[in-house]
């Protein structure tokens, strides 16, 4: 009952393949030995991690690193759920590229699609919806104003 | 971008609630350093692992060692897809319930519903799709004939 | 480059096996998918968290849960050095016992000695140099008094 | 009983300060969310997959890729022992410099000093004790010639 392992057809299949000219974020990441596990692949929560580490980047790229935002705008922004396939399973030593799209901006919540590719193949579809919350009430707040502006001009659908 | 936080208000709620009859298995764990994350809770991805320890041990009571089952039968389970609602937080030092029930199984696959409880209020809830693989190609197969039985009969839901 | 995998020759070899009548506490802890790597084995740095397990759990069993050592007495444990050797791997499904036995009681830290065992087999050795913090100001402090005391009586060496 | 916080004064003090002039390898890492725990710092089994980063990038840069040391000369290196100074405690969004440095290369295992630092700080010490295993059957194994040669070329020390 582990991560997945190789090309079997796909459960489900709802998610929409990205279009290729999606304003999208892509950061790389590689796997090590930490990341996998017995069955000779990345361990299925592992990849979880890797999508995190995307999401952060692309805060950070756009000048907004977590700890500022925790600090100066009282705001954390926490995974609430997610959609997650796991299509074909990374390997130790691979070079994995983690994208990240915004596809819907709210007052206190954003939805986002994000995959995992090697190689241009695409191993993972997520989609992650993250609540805006009070860093220090842990209670959902709005984004405040100027990031909000900036994060909509970025969606990728029109609502 | 992290795990959750607190009670922020759910972004989807499209799981039904687990009915009290049903045949659920449960599994005790306990939340240490090595969960949680710098937000002082426990590191979102990490209750992935929490769920996969209660299936392993849920084939374990059955008498379906996963070793087993690779080495005999020529049998993995793997996760295909996972839909998971991250409700509420669990700290360090929670003592967790973690439950599973197989919604349904079909010839080389499985749906199963995973609850996470603390003090019998629901923190996490995800529904795991495993596929069926031959351990030696990694392709999918049918489960074999007893094993398929025995978790048809554990079916919470008959389609 | 990974963890240990099985009966090499030991590189080193400066711990004194534990004798039989020290005061140890042992707690048993399993072997999931999340713990191993590729190797098929578990991933090197996973008993370190092992072993922490069984610390913490042996404060529990004395009552000294670390949150409240926070929180009523402003003092955390951190570990500060270790020794650690790999003699022989463990596998998926494991059932492992790690041991706790106090060596030495400072006013500001402690010297344990740990070990991990399967089926009576030492698998791991550790000897780890925690040191006494204040919670709030992260500086070492000394072990408030009835804790001393009573950590000082479970020494299994007299120096 | 966790990680390492801040400058207590360090309860083990046997490592030699690296000399500048060693043929070091360095390699950047990035602290995440996942890397963290509840203290708020890098939870300490954790620094350990930050050693293990970096020696597997020693190899790659010197064209050993783990996958082909296994495959081609039946070659895989395990730790057998660590001995390691937790000094500093890392924290989220910190950018870690990992160094390795081959202090000594003998028939059948490798001693390696390594550190961690940030903005020349150093938060880490550790020994690293690898032995070179047979692939397939683990055991004890001599390092091939070439690789032999270039790694003895590569030690810090001479004994």
């Amino acid at each position: 009952m582990r991560g997945p392992r190789t090309g079997a057809k796909l459960l489900t299949s709802n998610f929409p393949l990205p279009t290729s000219d999606s304003p999208q974020f892509s950061f790389p990441t590689r796997v090590y030995w930490e990341d996998t596990d017995a069955g000779g692949v990345v361990y299925h929560a592992q990849y979880l991690a890797f999508l995190e580490r995307a999401r952060t980047e692309w805060l950070r790229a756009r000048g907004k690193g977590q700890e500022l935002l925790r600090r100066e705008h009282d705001l954390v922004f926490a995974v609430r759920s997610m959609r997650i396939d796991f299509r074909k399973p990374a390997r130790l030593d691979d070079a994995l590229e983690v994208s990240v799209a915004l596809r819907q901006c709210r007052r206190a919540s954003l939805v986002i699609d994000q995959t995992i590719r090697r190689d241009g193949e695409f191993l993972v579809y997520a989609e992650v919806r993250v609540a805006a919350l009070s860093a220090v009430e842990f209670r959902p707040r709005a984004i405040p104003e100027p990031l909000y502006e900036e994060l909509k001009s970025l969606e990728t659908t029109t609502e």
